[in-house]
């Protein structure tokens, strides 16, 4: 048993568009947990485990997602490291930094909060350079009440009625921090930020925020959802395409 | 036999990344012209070919591309044709226009000129958002010389040492008329607008410029180049990554 003596923090980004996700599954599917830990094997030459913050979805991009990996090799020029592993990845897929942190820092438990981006195109054709890192919506919206509809998330709620079924973790209360939309160039960035996130609870975020922004309801409707818990009364759960994790906060 | 009444030019933008090319291949194979003929096939419901003015190469992207359509349709609305192409092709393929020509306009033979950018990352990192969308090249550039030497390619010349072999046509000499160097954000664009190119002549152009910024040779190595017609003595064929064809001209 190799002996772990050094705990490193890594920030990465990548383009998820072919990936299935972070995480790793069968052998054979193609997912960034994978490429990063085959990377980090080659240069550190033990056996090792990459452990996430984020487990984004098929199709979700990073800017700032964390790992942390827990190695034998106490020496490690951490520029080296980075680029060392770095020459092993995809071109899809970057190392942003590498440094040591407390042997106890665990990417995902350690943190306290994450921002989400969700990038739309509101323009008449879609954007074929952008493909699946947008999500194009060509209708019009009234991007006021979508703005106060976000402020009603903002809060600490119960927000089982913006989540999908399938997650079995018996507390569904988080806290969102900001839920702010920008109008861009192409049309909207919505950010949220947040303690933590249920299973698609931002891809459903933004399906609600485009309702009510088509006028299907009013803001006073993320009230009634979050009170009922109904998942029916909510917007679809929209494409992975314009979702991004941006910033994970320790 | 259908009666062909109608010559419609498309503009078509998309994102070369997936595809393998423009032109048409085996069966099986995934191509934009193979792409754009299919949706152009359901939406006019008679056989008919897709003519591209350019067969960009597996990989390279497209702002620009046009081609032309032989229809029996003869009162197609153009706006409803372009939205229902549209919708039966992938979101990294574009219709951009569709507009009625004359019977004689032939994307390939009728056209005088044609731009091309190549786009370079300069950073230390590669950009996973743009991965097979831009070069990344992190050594330093003399950019004045790689300036100096684009000028020297203005003009007409026997371009057989700027061109692979496996190019067939007898007349390998071409005008340019502009080869300019810009500084963006993330580092370099060039652009190269001529009247033809040979096989790989932009990516073996720009593979050349980047040695001249890497001070192998000066700028007169180009016109030894032009007069030699020694491909030994060129850069080497860049990856298409970066490469976009731009505009064609009529």
């Amino acid at each position: 048993m190799t002996e772990l003596k050094r705990n490193l923090k890594l920030v990465i980004a990548y383009n998820g568009m072919r990936y299935h996700g972070w995480q790793r599954q069968a052998p054979g599917i193609d997912t960034v947990q994978g490429r990063v830990e085959t990377a980090a094997i080659a240069v550190l030459k033990h056996p090792l485990h990459v452990h996430g913050a984020s487990r984004t979805d098929s199709g979700v991009h990073a800017e700032g997602q964390v790992a942390n990996i827990r190695t034998a090799d106490t020496r490690i020029p951490f520029e080296g490291l980075r680029l060392a592993m770095n020459s092993r990845l995809p071109k899809d897929i970057l190392i942003r930094s590498v440094e040591a942190v407390p042997m106890t820092f665990d990417a995902s438990s350690s943190a306290v909060s994450k921002t989400y981006r969700y990038r739309i195109n509101l323009g008449r054709d879609r954007l074929p350079h952008l493909a699946g890192q947008v999500y194009h919506y060509w209708q019009p919206l009234d991007i006021d009440v979508m703005r106060a509809a976000a402020q009603r998330l903002v809060g600490t709620h119960d927000f089982r009625g913006l989540a999908n079924s399938g997650d079995r973790r018996e507390n569904t209360v988080r806290t969102i921090f900001r839920c702010d939309l920008e109008t861009t160039d192409i049309g909207l960035d919505i950010f949220v930020h947040g303690d933590g996130f249920l299973y698609n609870m931002v891809r459903i975020i933004v399906g609600t925020l485009l309702s009510a922004g088509r006028g299907k309801f009013g803001p006073e409707h993320i009230d009634y959802l979050l009170e009922s818990g109904d998942r029916h009364q909510a917007g679809k759960t929209i494409s992975p395409d314009g979702l991004t994790l941006m910033q994970l906060f320790y």
